[in-house]
């Protein structure tokens, strides 16, 4: 692991590193927000998911964390939304291919040999921090998303549900077997027998939850995808009684980042609560 | 002038326009915060000049701004760097032509048939926005910026100390005249006779100031330009005695929208006390 930035910011330090993937089977980079607070204790570990098109970059500079996560001592971290390289297998559009991993483990040709999002994220990212930053306390670890990031988040939240301690979601895709982005991607890298989609759809997973992790959703109601792409309402539909899922709509909000910016401080007070205690 | 993108942020409108620009002979983009207190009330405006290599866009999306704006109820106005276009004089370097306008009317071929940028920000866009825009109120302004932006804030506000109630700076080039950066691009715009280049060098400026104008300025030690280009110690050797100028420097931080983001609300509180008075 290769640290290839590290500035500081808000008194914590903005951190880029570059390293070898065995899971994906290529070189990879993620971003790391440690707090001032890690200089002198293990702080928790709030996880950003980005959304189709980024990488670990567009959050850092866009989203205006570092602020909160700084005040409340927690590190954040980005890592990129799919593996990179020669020889990646791609698809000329941007929902599909590199930018688009939409955090699954691929078991269809030509993907399957480098697109395994999810053990990358759940397993092989957490584990190598946990040897390389002594001031990461990953038994406290949360996990938020945008878009396809917000899907991610959802779906890793709700199948590991010992160890994230909350989750939340900016404008997720909240049924993916259901919608274009979802079908097709879906299609792509799990083949076309749709009962092997339902462990990636956030309605389904909810649907069936045993146990329960807090949730916190906020969706634009100007956001072009909303109906077509996200529909939250599959997700509200699903939550069993009781279940402690919010979902707030904000009207005259889109899909950019200047929505993720707006409500990130919401997001991060939320998380808080579970990972300060 | 004709809006290009208008989305909604913290309660207000991040708005971008394209409009035909006679001054530097061009088409121009600007982009403008409008706080929520814009749709009932005037609200005051504070520039901000953006560095070399910038459009109007950056400071948009990195510095996170507008949450503070938007509770202050001031509008935030960062226009381009320079004339852009075909047919217009450019350098293959980052330092001068597009993107490094530098702020000054160029007097010298071929710079000067574009590069009038001093007089775009001092007059053609406030006047452009006075008539356009009902909701700003141009009678309270303010100015800042960054790096080269930060020259300009600098050199704008102590010319025209009626017009802008303050002004603040991050990393500014506090002596053109005296500095590689500043040394090229003055010869380019306006040719090898320095004593042309004194009326666009705050520390000359400040040296003969006759009228205050509060000047906060923030530095960042593990800026890499710091000793070369930015030369703060120049800005307050020039200053006269009890001048309400304040040079605050920070130790780790360097020359990037880290930086910026960091202490952007603290600017912007600094100019609410003058323009909201």
């Amino acid at each position: 692991m290769e640290k290839v930035a590290d500035v500081q910011c808000f008194g914590g330090q903005q951190q880029r590193f570059k390293h070898v993937s065995l899971v994906l089977n290529c070189d990879m980079h993620f971003s790391l927000f440690l707090p001032p607070q890690a200089k002198n204790a293990k702080v928790p570990v709030l996880v950003w998911l980005s959304g189709l098109t980024c990488t670990d970059e567009n959050f850092v500079t866009k989203a205006g964390a570092q602020r909160v996560a700084a005040e409340l001592g927690i590190a954040l971290l980005a890592p990129d939304t799919s593996p990179r390289g020669e020889g990646v297998a791609d698809d000329e559009a941007y929902d599909a291919g590199m930018g688009a991993g939409f955090y699954v483990n691929a078991t269809q040709a030509p993907w399957a040999e480098h697109y395994q999002m999810y053990d990358y994220i759940v397993q092989e990212l957490p584990a190598l921090l946990a040897r390389e930053v002594q001031a990461l306390d990953l038994k406290r670890m949360s996990i938020m998303g945008h878009s396809m990031g917000g899907h991610g988040a959802l779906v890793i939240g709700l199948r590991n549900v010992d160890t994230y301690q909350s989750i939340s979601a900016f404008a997720p895709i909240c049924a993916p077997s259901q919608c274009p982005w979802g079908e097709k991607t879906l299609g792509y890298y799990l083949g076309q027998d749709r009962s092997t989609w339902q462990d990636y759809d956030a309605s389904v997973l909810l649907a069936s939850a045993k146990k329960s992790i807090p949730i916190r959703v906020d969706q634009g109601l100007a956001d072009n995808f909303l109906t077509t792409q996200l529909m939250p309402e599959k997700l509200i539909a699903a939550a069993p009684q009781n279940y402690p899922l919010q979902v707030l709509q904000h009207k005259g909000y889109d899909h950019s980042y200047f929505f993720i910016a707006s409500f990130i401080e919401a997001h991060i007070r939320f998380h808080a609560e579970f990972l300060n205690q």
